[in-house]
């Protein structure tokens, strides 16, 4: 059986350089939506908790159900069903007209767009939010926003939105005073604005991917993270394969002598993305992929019982044109996951 | 919450196709790995209860325990977990060195490799694999094997895979005659396979990719199966695009006029493959996704409170240089399934 192994170490280093970014424990919120980027919600959780990680931030309620006894504070992105269900538990608001739908004495963090124009709602809706939702007897507990470019540090977007961000702080200080209640938390970093920023001011950060070794960034100074997750197969079947004779699907890999071959467990039906013939693929351990990845098996020029796949995703992602976030995330949950050091 | 729609009548009208090309119900065996392809192997597997098919092929132990109520015959393609929990479960050997391996009493299923050189014995380890396994007391219960290239019609692999296929049951009848042995089911064809033929020889045909309404082909006679999975994701959030104003990650969709736009709760986290700015994608009903997909968000030209991302996935796959399996199969179990007329 094919298994993902999270190395304890890797992300303990990452921790430590989020820790030394952010300043204290108490400002590092990670992101565990999506099973942990695929490394699996609940073994993260684990080790979130014994480094001493309070706050989390998942997608959805199910999710923050599933780690609400790992962590003080759960932050959820994207719900429509919003629930008094837990005390720790934060919902987001992402656009004003949902106000009308939620019930009394949940905890709301107002989500501001300040230029992605995803979610959020305006800057000149910010007054009226508070308003009504001071009315409703609703606990704001946060007002954060999200960064569309931090990764590129040749774009002024992020300044730009850093600036709007300070703004709508200022004002809804202001705001607090008047009705008086308690002032919510600010957040406003994902893991390149963290890395960007020399100190941070908000309350606290929300890391997700520098936690798990990357960073999507055009930055030269990078910090030093480390992949926590490898990909481990094991060998189905073996044989020669003569030459002239082709393996697999099409049979688009023709070996030019006599080598032995080996199947093993893993394909994209397991979300390890599919690779074609015009795609090439090496192991760390230098065994290549002989033609096409299919539903639930590759073939490797290896005789090895277990090989690893990968422990470092940026080279799969430049293969398939895409991002690390989407190889490591798109990792199917029947996958068994295996703490190491 | 985005939600993947099962469209029942489709269904029902791909396995009219497939049963009238099989022959007769008994000779047809769903393939249900992975998930049923994405669509949800405990949905699937009841609908197939209903239409009267009896038999089903999985990928592993842990998936055959989930449907064993729904079928009186399950085949396992790839485990090396082998055992004999229940006399329905047939484990396919992959491999001469497995043998080695296997429990008294289970029922296994060799198979040969005919041309594919993935998994299988090789055909002139036929008789060694026969003796070995009446020697351990192994029910012989099925001789198969699998085609390379029967998608493609401008190759001869499909009639030499055939023949040499051929060969191997008259050799099998011979060896269960000198053993005193019932003679093994056979079965060698896939969706491919099953309508490139004017009638089956084999017991039974394995059909996967065609009962969810996808033939990978370049035969122009095709069948006319009809896709059976639609996915519907909700709106987030709403509002207006301004002339010049760009819309998430990288802000790469900029718009040259007001517009009203809404996020939407999908993206890659939940399987569906990420876009990029230099894809383009557009829904059945018209909407273009702008800009970068995100792991949990895409953004449409829509103001619809529940949009239908594809009801056929033929264009996302040429969009992403792959196969209609790889869209459909990715898909997160965490979507909610749904069974609809």
């Amino acid at each position: 059986m094919a298994k993902i192994l999270l190395h304890k170490e890797n992300l303990f280093h990452n921790l430590n350089l989020i820790l030394k970014q952010a300043g204290k424990i108490q400002k590092v919120a990670i992101v565990l939506k999506d099973n942990a980027y695929g490394h699996g919600i609940i073994e993260i959780s684990s080790l979130l908790k014994e480094f001493g990680i309070k706050k989390a931030v998942v997608k959805n309620f199910k999710e923050a159900l599933k780690i609400k006894d790992y962590f003080d504070y759960i932050l959820v992105l994207s719900n429509k069903n919003f629930n008094n269900f837990h005390h720790n538990f934060h919902f987001a608001l992402n656009c004003f007209e949902l106000i009308k739908d939620l019930p009394n004495n949940i905890n709301v963090h107002i989500k501001v767009d300040t230029g992605m124009h995803r979610n959020g709602i305006l800057p000149e809706q910010l007054e009226d939010t508070f308003f009504k939702l001071v009315e409703k007897n609703i606990n704001i507990t946060g007002v954060f926003t999200h960064h569309k470019n931090a990764d590129n540090i040749l774009s002024k977007d992020f300044e730009q939105q850093n600036l709007l961000f300070s703004k709508i702080k200022e004002e809804v200080k202001k705001i607090c005073k008047r009705f008086s209640i308690k002032l919510p938390a600010f957040h406003s970093c994902n893991s390149s604005a963290l890395f960007r920023h020399k100190s941070i001011e908000d309350d606290f950060v929300r890391v997700g991917i520098a936690t798990y070794g990357y960073l999507e960034t055009n930055s030269k100074t990078l910090p030093n993270l480390k992949p926590i997750m490898s990909l481990w197969a094991n060998k189905v079947s073996s044989r020669i394969l003569k030459k002239g004779e082709s393996v697999g699907y099409g049979g688009t890999y023709t070996s030019k002598k006599d080598i032995s071959i080996s199947t093993y467990d893993i394909g994209y039906g397991d979300g390890f993305l599919r690779l074609n013939e015009n795609q090439h693929y090496t192991t760390p351990k230098g065994f290549k992929v002989l033609g096409r990845v299919s539903m639930d098996f590759l073939t490797l020029n290896s005789n090895e019982e277990e090989v690893c796949i990968f422990d470092n995703v940026k080279n799969l992602a430049k293969i398939h044109n895409t991002i690390s976030y989407e190889i490591i995330t798109t990792l199917s949950k029947d996958i068994r996951r295996e703490i190491t050091k």
